[in-house]
C-alpha cells in the first residue's frame, strides 16, 4: 500500500448554508420537524426563504464541514462535491480552498443553482434544515478520480449522498477503489429520516463491507435498527460494522468495536448557540485521531472538542484553529 | 407639512459584506490601513479575496445598516440603494426586506455585480474594509422617488455616496426634495479618508444647508477640520451645522448644537468582537430617539445601546430585537 497523499477525502453534497435564529413558531407554522433535514425543491426553497427573517450565509455541507475540520486540525484533506459555477458556488469554492482543503471537482456550468440549506436555529440551539440540493444533484461517478481516492487513507462519505440519484453510484465507485487500494471507508448516517429512507441499503453497505466505519447519533442508530432501546441498537451495530461511533449530544460518545465499547464524555461548553455541524465536527476530530493513531479514547476526545467549538457559534465551520485548540487542551495533534 | 409615511429613509451604497477574522499580518502584507475603508476595483477584489481565509457573508452597506437598525427599534424605515439582479443581490434584497424595511430600488439587470466589501476583523475587534462598489455605482437621480422622499421625516445619507459618480446627484436631488417638503436631512461622514477626498464639498453641504444633521466619529471630525485638537474641531462643527453628533468609541458621544454640547457615555459591553457597523447602529439609535422626540441625551443612549449590540458579534446587522433591548434597558421605544 502506497503512502497516502491525503489523510481523509470526503464526498458529499456541497451545500451553502443560509442561517437564521428564529423561534419555534416558525417551525410549527411551516410544518417543519425540529432537528431534522428535509429535502425541498426550488419552489419550496423560495417559499421558505421568503418567510425567513434576515439571514447570514456560511458555507456548509455535512462531509465538507468534516473535511474543513480535519484540515483545521492539520490533516491533509480533500473534498469532492458539486457546485454550479455561479456566485454562490464561487463563494463556496473559495471557502473550502481557503481552509486548505484540496477541492478540484469541476463546477456545473448549467443546470440548477448551487445547493442551499435554509437552516432555522431555535433558542434551544437546535437546528432544523431545509435543503435544496441544486447542483449537488449533478455529482456523478465521473467526478470520482480513482487516483485521488486510492491515495487517501480514509474515504469519508455522507448518507445524504443517497438522495441525489447518481451520487450513490459515485459513492459505490469510491468505496470500491478505496478498498482495492487497501484504504478504509467511513460513512455518516447523516439524519434519522435519511436512515428511514435508505435503511435496507445502509445496512447492506455495512454488512457487505462497503463501509468499515459508521458515524451515527442516537436518533439515527435507533432509526437504523428500528428500536427505541439504545443497548439493543448498539449490540446490532457491533455485529454489522468493524468500528461504530455513536454520538449522544451532552452524554458524549460511544466507540464500539467487536471487542468492546469505549465511552468518552462530551467536552464542556459555556453556551449552546447552534448545533449545526456538531456531528460533522465530531467526525472531523475522531477521524483526525484515527489517522494520527491516537487510539479510540483520544480520538473521541478530539471529536468532542471540535463539536464543542462549533456549537458555540452560528454555522458549521470552525471559527478558531482546531490545531491550537487541541494543543491548548493537551490533545495530540 | 403632511404626516410622514416613513420616519427615516436612507440612501447609500448597497454592499454585501464578506467578513473574516484575521491577524494584523494580513493587513500589513496587503498594505491596508487599519480601520479605514478603501475602494478597490474588480481585479483588486479578486486578489484580496483569493488571499482571504474562509469567510462568512452578511448583508451590509452603511446607510442600509442604519435603516435596518431603525426598523429593529420599530421605526418606519425605507432604503434606496442599487444591487444587481444576481444571486448576491437577491440575498441582499431578501435581508433588508425581511428586516421590515421598504426597499423598492429596481436592481440593475446588467453591468457590474452587486457590490461587496471584503472586511478583515483583527483580534482587537477593529475592522478594515475593502469595498468593490459594483452595482452600487449604478445609482442615479432616477432612483430617487420624489414622493417617497417628501414622505420621510428624515432623509439619511452616507458620505460614501460621494464616491460613485452619479450617486452624488441622487444625494443632492433627495436633499432638495426633502427640504422643499420641510423634512430634515442627515449625513454621516462615513470614513476619515472619504472626508479627505471630499472635504470641501462636505463643508459646503453643511454651510449651504444641504444637510441639517451630521454624524461623525473623531477621526472624521479631525479630518474634516484638519486639526488634531478635538475641542477646536467641535467648535467649528457647531458653527457649521444645526446638529452634530460625534461618536468617540468607548468614550461615548457628544451631541453638539449652537446652544451647547451634551455628553453621553458609551454602553458597557462584555466583549468587543467586531466594530463593523458601530457608527451605523449608533446613528440608528440616535435617529430613532430623534423621531420619537426623546431628546438628545436619550437619543444618544439609544445610539450607544445599538452600537454596543452590534460590536459584540460579527457583522453590521443587529442579531436581537433592538426594540426589546431598549425596553429591557428602560429606554423609550
Amino acid at each position: 500500500m502506497a503512502s497516502a497523499k491525503y489523510d481523509v477525502l470526503g464526498i458529499g453534497n456541497a451545500i451553502f448554508d443560509v442561517l437564521l435564529q428564529t423561534d419555534e413558531g416558525f417551525l410549527a407554522s411551516h410544518g417543519m420537524t425540529k432537528g431534522s433535514m428535509a429535502l425541498i425543491d426550488e419552489k419550496q426553497a423560495a417559499s421558505i426563504y421568503k418567510d425567513m427573517g434576515p439571514a447570514i450565509e456560511i458555507s456548509g455541507g455535512s462531509a465538507a464541514n468534516t473535511i474543513v475540520g480535519l484540515a483545521g486540525f492539520g490533516a491533509r484533506a480533500a473534498y469532492v462535491g458539486k457546485v454550479k459555477d455561479d456566485q454562490i458556488g464561487r463563494l463556496y469554492t473559495h471557502d473550502i480552498r481557503a481552509a486548505k482543503v484540496a477541492f478540484d471537482t469541476p463546477p456545473a456550468s448549467g443546470g440548477p443553482a448551487t445547493g442551499c440549506s435554509y437552516i432555522l436555529v431555535t433558542p434551544d440551539g437546535e437546528r432544523t434544515m431545509n435543503t435544496y440540493l441544486g447542483a449537488a444533484q449533478e455529482l456523478t461517478p465521473a467526478d470520482i478520480d480513482p487516483g485521488e481516492i486510492a491515495a487517501s487513507a480514509i474515504v469519508y462519505l455522507e448518507g445524504y449522498l443517497w438522495d441525489p440519484k447518481e451520487a450513490k453510484d459515485a459513492f459505490l465507485k469510491a468505496s470500491q477503489i478505496a478498498h482495492e487500494a487497501k484504504r478504509q471507508v467511513a460513512l455518516t448516517l447523516s439524519d434519522a429520516f435519511c436512515v428511514d429512507r435508505y435503511r435496507d441499503e445502509f445496512l447492506a453497505l455495512m454488512r457487505n463491507g462497503t463501509v468499515d466505519l459508521i458515524f451515527a447519533n442516537e436518533a439515527e442508530l435507533h432509526s437504523l435498527y428500528q428500536t427505541s432501546d439504545f443497548d439493543t441498537a448498539l449490540t446490532e451495530l457491533r455485529k454489522d460494522v468493524t468500528l461504530g461511533v455513536v454520538t449522544r449530544s451532552e452524554k458524549g460518545c460511544m466507540v464500539a468495536t467487536k471487542d468492546g465499547v469505549t465511552s468518552v464524555p462530551a467536552f464542556p461548553i459555556q453556551k449552546l448557540v447552534d448545533t449545526t455541524g456538531a456531528g460533522d465536527l465530531f467526525a472531523a476530530g475522531f477521524l483526525f485521531g484515527l489517522v494520527r493513531g491516537a487510539g479510540h479514547e483520544k480520538a473521541g476526545r478530539l471529536g468532542a472538542l471540535a463539536a464543542a467549538e462549533v456549537i458555540q457559534h452560528i454555522g458549521a465551520r470552525p471559527q478558531v484553529s482546531l490545531k491550537e485548540l487541541a494543543q491548548t487542551n493537551g490533545l495530540p495533534v
